[in-house]
C-alpha cells in the first residue's frame, strides 16, 4: 500500500513550494517524495525517497519539548501554554496581548521557550549533545547528525525568530541570553533524518512493549495530543480533520504522524502549502489513514 | 468507579460560578452533579443527578452540525472554517479579520451558521421540529423538548450573538434573516436534557453495530476531531490534553464525551472555570479518562 | 481661487469609486465637484456643484456630538473615548478588546453611542427634529431635511452597524433599545445638504463675534481638536499632514472643513478613496490650504 | 503666569510614576518639575527646575525626524506611515498585521527605522555627531551632550525595541545590522537637556523671522501636525483635546510643545501618566494653553 502512495504521489502534478526564507533549503529539488512506516511488531516499510536526509525543522520540538517535559516536569507549562494559536507559526500578536506567554510549545516563539528550558544551567553545545544522543536511542541511529551549513544560514536569516525571542526576554520568560537561546534554537532545527530515521525516532510515543521508552505512558499521550492539537499551526484542526492523528510538521517538508499503538509514520516531500506544511506529505498521510483505518476517531 | 467519581466530586470545595447572563440558568443550584455513561454493548451507567434536566446550550451545536453536514456536505464548510480559534466562544475578533467566514462550527458565529444553513428554505418551527426528531432519534426518548423559558431568556440578552449574526450578514454569510436565525439558534441551545438522555444521543458518534447509524463513518469520524481539536472553545488544547477524548462543553455546565467505538459520555454540573466549561464536569471527565485508559492518545 | 480649484478638479481622471454599499448612494454621477466657502466676515463663496444637495452621512456626527455636550456634559466621556482609532471606520476590532467603549465619537461605533445619549427620554422624531433644527440654526436655512430613501436604503443594508449596536448593547453602553438608537443614526446619516448649506452649517465652529454661537469657546475647540486627530478615519493623520486643518469626512463625499478663526469650507466629490473619504475632495482641500496658508501649523 | 504654574503643580499630590525600565531613570526624584518658554521674539522665561538635565528620551524623535526628512524627502514615507496607531509606544501588533512598516515615525518602531535611515552610509559616532550638531544648533549651546550611562542602561535592558528592530529586519525595512540601529537609536535617547535647552531647541518648529531655519516652512507643518495626532502615543487625541497644540513627550517626563509662530515649551517632570507621559507635564501644559489661549484651534 506504502508504494502504491508512492506511485500516486508520484503522478500529482501541484506540489506546492519550497520554503524559500532559510537559503540553504530554497534550492531543494521540490519533486522530492519519500515515506516510512515503522510498526510496533518491528518492522519497517519505505517508499520513495525515504533514505534521503532533510531538514527536520520544527519536527524537532516534539524530541525538545520530551526532553524539557523530563527536566522541568508539569512546570514548564508556567512558561508555555497548551491551546492552538489560532495564528502562523511565526505570529507575535498573541506574545504582546498574552504577556510573553507563548501559545504552546510547538509554535516558533513556545519552541523558543522549550529550547530555553533545556539549555537552563547547561552550555548550548551539551545541550544539543543531549539532544542528539535522546534522537539516536529513539531511532536506535548513531549516524544522525546536525546540518552546520543550515543552522549558519538560518541564523543569519532569523530575524523574525529572534524577535520573538527578544519579546520574551522583555517579558523575562527567557533565562539565557538571547543570542544563545536562538542559537541553539537553530542547531536543533538543522537536524538532518530521512524518513526511515525519522520514523524510527518516533516510535518512542508509539507505545507498545518493544517500543523505546523515553517518556511515560501518561506524558506520551499528553504529547500526542499537542500534537493532534497544534501540530500543523493553524492548519491543525484540518490535519485533525482529514487524517485523524497526532503530527508534527517542519517547513522541510517532513511531517511525523504517530498512530498510537500501532505505528510511527514520517512523510516527506519539501513543497509546502499556504500554512507551511509539506502539500505532498498532508496527502500522502491523510490517503495513509483513510487506507487502514487508523484514525484515533474509529 | 462512576460512583466513586461522584463522590469525589461531591467532596470537591471549588465549583466554579454559574453563568449569569442567560438570567433563567442564574438561578440554577451550583452544587448539582450528574454523569452517565453509554456504552456500546448498550448498558447505561448513571451516578448523581443523572436524571435532571439541564439546558445542553452549545453541545447542540454537534446535533445541528450533524444535520447540516447531512444536507449540505462538504459545501458547508465554504462558509464555516476547521481551525481552532485561539479566542473566547463569543469573540468577534476573528470574524473582522477573516471576513465574516467563522473559525470552526462550535464557537457561537460557526453555530449561528451552521444553523443558518438547516433553516434555507423552511421555517424555524419545521426546522426545531426536524432537529427535535434527530435528537430523540439518536436518544430513543421522545420526552426531550425545548424549554420555552430559557429560550425566551436567550433571545432577551442575546445582544452578543445579534452582533455575530449582524456581521455575518454584513459579509453576505447569513441565508435568513437575522432574527429567524439567531430565534431557531436561542431555541436549539434551550434543548433540555439529563445526563442520561445525552449519554444516550451521544451514541451516534461511538460507532459499531447497535449503535444508531444517523451518519456516515466517515463523517463521524469528522465530527470527532472538530470535538476534539475545538469542542472546548479557548480550552480545547487543554481539553485534549488533560482528557484525550472528543468533547463538547456548554454554558449550562454539560459536557459531552465520545470515546471512540466504547461509549458515549454526558457529565453535568452547572458551575463554569473561565473559560466558560464545566469546572467539576471537566475534572470528573479527566478521572475517568485517566482510570479507564480511553484516552485516544493510549 | 476657488474657481481656479474647480478648474483644476474638474481636468483630474482619477475619482475614486462611489460608495455601493448603500444602493441609493451607488447611483450618483461621480463626475460632480462642488466647494463653498463662509468666511468669518459673513462671504459665502462657491464653485462647481455647489448647490446639488447630497447625503452628508458622517459628517452629521459633528452636529450630534454638540448636541450630545451640550445636553451630557463631560459625562459623555464616560460612553466613547477620544482617541484615534488605528482602524477603519466600520472595525469592530477595538470594541471587543476596550470592553464596548469605542474609541472615539467619529468611527461608527461611537456615533451611536453619541446618538443614543441625545435619544436618551425622548423620541427618535424629536431627537431628529432637534438636530435638524440645529443644523437648521447654524446654516441659517430652514430647507435643509433627511432624505427618507437614503434613511430606508441604509436601515436595510445596515447589518454592520447594528453588529456594533448589538455589541455595545452587550456591554451595557447603549440606553435604548438597539433598533431604536440604530434607525435614528441611519435618519441622521441622511440628511441632504448641499456645500453651500453644509459651509454655512459649519461656522458655529469657526469662531468670531458674527459666526452663530452654538456651542462655547472651550467646547468649539475641543470639538475641532477631535476633528483633527479623527476626523477621517484611519487617514487622520495624514489628512493633518497635508492640509493641517481639522475636518470630518462622509462616505456620500462630502468633507467639511474648519480655519479657526477664519471660515467654515465644505467640499463635495461623491468618488472616494481606499479609506472613505472623497478623493477630489481630499485634494481640493490640500490645494486650498496650501494656497491660503491657512494650516493651523503656520 | 509661569510662575503660577509652577506653584501649582508644587502643589499637586498626584505625580504619576517614573520610568523603571531603564535602571538609570528609575532613581530620579518624582518631585522635580521645571518649564520654560522660548518665544518667537527671542525671550526666554523659565519656572521650576528648569536648568536641571534630563534624559530628553523620545523628544529626540522629533530632531531625527527633521533629520531623515532633509536627507531622504518623502522617500522616507515609503518606510514609516503618518498615521496614530491607536496601540501603546512599543506596540508590535501592528508591525504583524502591516508587514513591518510602523505606524509612524514617533511609536518607537518608527523611530527605529528613521534612525535607521539617517545612519544610512555612515557609522553610528559620525550620525551621532551630526544629530548633537543639529540639537546644538537648533539650541544655540554647544554644551548638550549625550549621557553615556542612560544608553548603556537602555543598551541591556532594551529588549523589546530590539524585538521591534528585528521584526522589522525580517520584513527588509531596516538597511544597518539591527544592533548597529539600535545601538545607535538608545545614545539618540540619552541626549540630556534642560526645559531651558530643550524650549530653545524646539525653536526651529515655531517659525518666524529670527527663529533657527533648520527645516523648510512646508516641512515644519507637517512635523508639526504628525506631533499633534501621534506625538502622545496612544494619548494623542486626549493631549489635542486638552490642550490644542502640537507636542512631543518622553518617558524621561519631558514634553516638548510649539505654538505656531509664537513660542516653543518644554516642560519637565518624570512622574509618568498610565500612557506613559509626564503626569504633571501633561497638566502644567494644559493649564498654560487654557491661559495663553494658545490652542491652535482658538
Amino acid at each position: 500500500m506504502l508504494d502504491e502512495i508512492g506511485h500516486e504521489m508520484a503522478r500529482r502534478d501541484d506540489r506546492g513550494a519550497v520554503a524559500t526564507y532559510i537559503p540553504e533549503l530554497a534550492d531543494i529539488d521540490p519533486d522530492q517524495f519519500g515515506m516510512a512506516v515503522a510498526t510496533v511488531d518491528g518492522r519497517v516499510m519505505v517508499t520513495g525517497d525515504a533514505d534521503v536526509p532533510f531538514s527536520i525543522q520544527s519536527v524537532s520540538k516534539v524530541f525538545t519539548l520530551a526532553l524539557a517535559l523530563g527536566r522541568h516536569g508539569d512546570g514548564l507549562w508556567h512558561r508555555v501554554g497548551r491551546e492552538p494559536s489560532g495564528h502562523a507559526f511565526n505570529s507575535i500578536l498573541q506574545l504582546e496581548t498574552e504577556h510573553g506567554i507563548p501559545r504552546n510549545p510547538f509554535i516558533n516563539a513556545g519552541a523558543l521557550v522549550v529550547t530555553d528550558a533545556i539549555l537552563e544551567g547547561r552550555a548550548p553545545k551539551e545541550t544539543l549533545a543531549e539532544l542528539l544522543q535522546f534522537v539516536r536511542a529513539a531511532a536506535d541511529d548513531d549516524a544522525i547528525h546536525i546540518d552546520a551549513d543550515v543552522a549558519r544560514s538560518e541564523q543569519e536569516t532569523g530575524h523574525r525568530n529572534m524577535a520573538l525571542a527578544q519579546f520574551m526576554a522583555a517579558h523575562g520568560n527567557l533565562r539565557n541570553p538571547v543570542e544563545m537561546t536562538c542559537g541553539t534554537y537553530f542547531h536543533q532545527c538543522a537536524i538532518a533524518m530521512s524518513c526511515r530515521q525519522l520514523a524510527m525516532a518516533g516510535r518512542f510515543l508509539v507505545g507498545g512493549r518493544d517500543m523505546p521508552g523515553l517518556v511515560a505512558r501518561r506524558r506520551m499521550r499528553r504529547i500526542l495530543a499537542l500534537m493532534m492539537t497544534c501540530g500543523h499551526y493553524d492548519a491543525s484542526g484540518d490535519f485533525a480533520f482529514r487524517v485523524g492523528l497526532p503530527g508534527k510538521s517542519g517547513v522541510g517538508g517532513a511531517i511525523l504522524v504517530i498512530a498510537p499503538g500501532r505505528a510511527s509514520i514520517a512523510v516527506w516531500s519539501p513543497g509546502l502549502n499556504a500554512n507551511g506544511n509539506s502539500h505532498l506529505g498532508t496527502q500522502a498521510t491523510e490517503v495513509f489513514a483513510t487506507r487502514t483505518n487508523w484514525s484515533v476517531f474509529d
